[in-house]
């Protein structure tokens, strides 16, 4: 049996963006060939981009990626590379039969050899709960696939196959296979890693045989996508790994004697704070530039949500490409904007001052509000700077609200709610000081200065929409705030669940009509990237018309 | 065998209004007791109301619907109504499995008598298309249930598995039954009334017996349920049929004599403005009611989409809850402030005034702005005011735009585009101009004032942001336009069919790159009620970022 040479292609694909990812294919080929591969694995869904939602059901979409994946194929044999093995995912289509005369779109990979499609496999197991719609689209696949490459038969699979007990991976250690080729597109998601690495090491063991996992890279819409592919022996170890939330090109050797495999290098692990913080960044230059955006503006208030957000910005798309916003109100502190002018100088950012009095006073002289249409109206008014700033000047405009405030309605739509993208829509406050801390750490162990102000930090959240507001005025301890929400949100428990915990009934009961209360809220809220394994909007789906309230004393 | 009297119970259910369903529930028992019912069918998942999303996942709604449904079978007992076969839906569950150790909701249609459930059916066919996610939460069910009722064969199926060939109607086929009760949660569709007496006849026909066809009426979130509720016989015949946007309780005879089956009354049709319109009101009056509203406001701009939805909205709520609010600019013709103050007084709403230029000032004196900055920017003071009145006097925000609009983007996000809830946003432009005189001959066949002034109908459309100007600058005319949106979106057309259609090349490529384009401003669009096949939202599915486009030219 020979030794193989496995390239494992951690590309960043856009969705839609066929030529690009074609493009992007053909130059991971070339350098895999060049490193001596004869097989080079890319992502699930790599010539159309991950997930395509409902672009699977358009007709000229679908003859889009079969023309591009035709030419890659074509082109790779004019390159030279005919006699490399490439495993690309695609949008298929099933064959029709006499239940279903249409053709029906599949999730398929294929096998590229001497420039043809050589070889494909659709998808069997199409996941559609969290943040998955795949039964929606696709229709399953019902066959196995296994390709030989100079007598080395590899086995192929997508994602959620694995995820699955039984059916494809089953049949591969029926069938025996020398190794498991997996075509991933898995969202990042706190703690995910090792949940693969663990998955991938009972399915390897199962099959008797190395798994090849290879995931994609990158932002996309409220996805991350944070790679981290990897090989598993057949005994389950982890023989090497990429490291994550960057594009790379792994090469691992598929030994001729199965007990005795090849190791290479392995990532190292982030800590929980390093892998959100950098799924934040990679989040938001996906935004960035897949939208066709340079730069990025925010109002900064002083406080750490707009700090974290700026220093978010800054990593993604550099602090000259940011532009920071000081809309000081009667009510705001002077250490406000003193913390807001330091950060944005420690970040490297423009810096503007523009009040909102004028706008204020115009509004309040045609209609005299008060109270909480008082407290809006400053929030909207800033809302509209934003905006105007980003018709004039073309930046992307960034919402600086945390996952808390979401989940209780802490916000004003059309106010603090404005943007195309929220960097921290599923990021808790609790976890905003860690972050920060996190971040300014970091710094100081490169020998830079910290891009957070301290004050930012230690001072108490406000939104000085009023004299000597606090946030502790209307909600509950933050940190006491976010364990009642982890519980009522994250793991669903409902009222007497929480109680048997020992929560108090009162801040039980305050907490849980606000988060019942604020689904519209959260449906207005621009997208944001997922990092926990419960994000507003995609993976918690409900009804705004809804009576329900969670049974209170 | 005994003639049995079956009641259909068009009701109009509340999600999450667990108490009030269930207070429904018994009212609706008791009138088809009382009208000498033997058995009360009523729509698809009764107690919880319907679609319930993700409340499905959590426990303790779960609890509460089964603690209602307890509760309901009591009731009836308990008021003598034990001897009522009521048939009801709620969520239930899957009973534990090795597969499945942890239990599964499901779609349940539920038979009560004398104070206990006696038989119940899980949905089999969970729709997961167009505005369908059911296969996210429910297990689907296995099988089959037919009750007796004095001697006669009830058979029992839900909405969706009449709609596959095979399944569970196959199963009563071969089974045998008197008839076959199905429970429906249908949303409207322009159209879907034939659809459905049609599909239910073949299933009769199948079955060889009358199908009984409940569905629910009213508003809930961006669905409108029609109600429409029927009997078709054995051969197919519609033999009865309950008006169509109204609760209502259809009797219906099943006779002793299977070729000589009972008629009733049968509804009259209703044309296709007619039931558009009347959708358009029914959402609009659910979302006001459910959402506990009492009042809206909108702003009044003279323009057609602006007294249309005037118009339904004094249909849904009462023309003395609507608040009109006229916000001249210094573009703003006369002949468009006369419009909208005629058309306050025609439907007798409050009508006020409030001139954008103090803010507008206040704003362009410290920014600036120029161009599209500057259009956006008096679109957006609007919607300030809108927001201020709404947060100041607790009406809901109605958003005017038409789908017309929503499909190209020609709409300021944050501006025109703010509200609740959008009446319009699955209606286009020409079938605006349509419903305004429909309904304005509505008023003169029924000898009242029209509610929508001539010229608002009859002037060219503006947005009046610059001097003298229409619509027509950016956009083809609208009949056209209109024509190539239905091609491209309804259809899914794609560049070479529309062509292929005899459309003019430069037309097809500016409509559809800027459909292309505008998919993340419709993200942010309010709510508005479904009427179309093709809804964007619920019904079509799309990433922001997508670097798909048609290929043009």
């Amino acid at each position: 049996m020979a030794e193989i040479r496995i390239a494992l292609a951690q590309i960043d694909t856009c969705v839609g963006d066929i030529d690009n990812n074609a493009r992007t294919i053909l130059e991971r080929a070339q350098q895999a060939a060049g490193a001596g591969a004869d097989v080079v694995v890319l992502p699930e869904m790599t010539v159309t981009g991950y997930p395509i939602e409902d672009l699977a059901l358009r007709a000229s979409f679908q003859r889009g990626a079969h023309a591009a994946l035709e030419q890659v194929a074509a082109d790779l044999a004019s390159r030279g590379l005919g006699s490399l093995t490439v495993v690309v995912g695609t949008v298929g289509a099933t064959r029709p039969s006499s239940d279903h005369p249409e053709p029906r779109p599949t999730n398929r990979a294929v096998v590229l050899q001497h420039g043809a499609v050589v070889a494909s496999y659709d998808k069997h197991h199409l996941p559609n709960y969290g943040v998955f719609d795949e039964f929606r689209i696709f229709a399953p696949g019902h066959e196995t696939c296994v390709v030989e490459v100079r007598g080395r038969r590899l086995g192929l699979v997508v994602c959620e196959d694995i995820w699955q007990d039984g059916g494809p991976v089953a049949q591969m250690a029926a069938e025996g296979v020398d190794a498991l080729l997996v075509l991933n597109g898995s969202p990042f998601e706190e703690g995910k890693g090792h949940v693969r690495t663990e998955l991938a090491a009972r399915r390897a063991r199962e099959v008797g045989a190395p798994l090849v996992y290879v995931n994609m890279v990158g932002g996309q819409d409220d996805l991350v996508f944070d790679g981290g592919s990897f090989v598993v022996g057949a005994d389950g170890t982890v023989l090497t790994s990429a490291p994550r939330f960057v594009e790379h090109l792994l090469l691992w050797d598929l030994a001729e004697d199965a007990d005795a495999p090849h190791r290479g290098e392995v990532a190292p692990e982030l800590d929980q704070d390093e892998e959100i913080y950098r799924a934040l960044v990679t989040g938001l230059t996906g935004y960035v530039r897949k939208n066709g955006f340079r730069s990025v503006v925010l109002g900064l208030s002083g406080g750490i949500d707009s700090a974290l957000v700026a220093a978010v910005a800054a990593d993604a798309v550099g602090g000259e490409n940011v532009v920071g916003v000081s809309m000081p109100s009667v009510y705001s502190s002077e250490h406000s904007k003193d913390d807001a002018k330091d950060l944005a100088e420690r970040i490297g950012a423009t810096y503007r001052v523009q009040p909102i009095a004028p706008m204020v006073d115009a509004f309040q002289g045609e209609l005299a509000l008060d109270g909480v249409a008082a407290e809006n109206l400053q929030a909207r008014v800033r809302g509209m700077i934003l905006m105007a700033l980003s018709n004039a000047e073309g930046h992307l405009v960034l919402a600086t609200g945390n996952k808390s405030e979401l989940a209780v309605g802490y916000s004003t739509i059309y106010g603090d709610a404005v943007g195309g993208y929220a960097p921290l829509k599923d990021v808790d406050k609790s976890r905003v000081w860690a972050l920060s801390r996190w971040r300014n750490n970091l710094a100081l162990d490169r020998g830079e200065i910290p891009p957070i102000p301290e004050s930012s930090i230690t001072k108490p959240p406000s939104a000085e929409l009023r004299p000597g507001q606090v946030d502790q005025d209307s909600l509950p301890p933050y940190d006491l705030l976010d364990e009642v929400l982890d519980a009522y949100i994250e793991h669903a428990e409902g009222r007497v669940e929480l109680l048997a915990r020992g929560f108090d009934a009162d801040v039980v009961d305050r907490v849980l009509a606000l988060v019942d209360q604020a689904e519209w809220k959260r449906r207005q809220y621009p997208l944001g990237p997922k990092v926990t394994a419960l994000a507003f909007g995609r993976d918690r789906r409900l009804p705004i018309t809804s009576r329900w309230r969670e049974p209170l004393s």
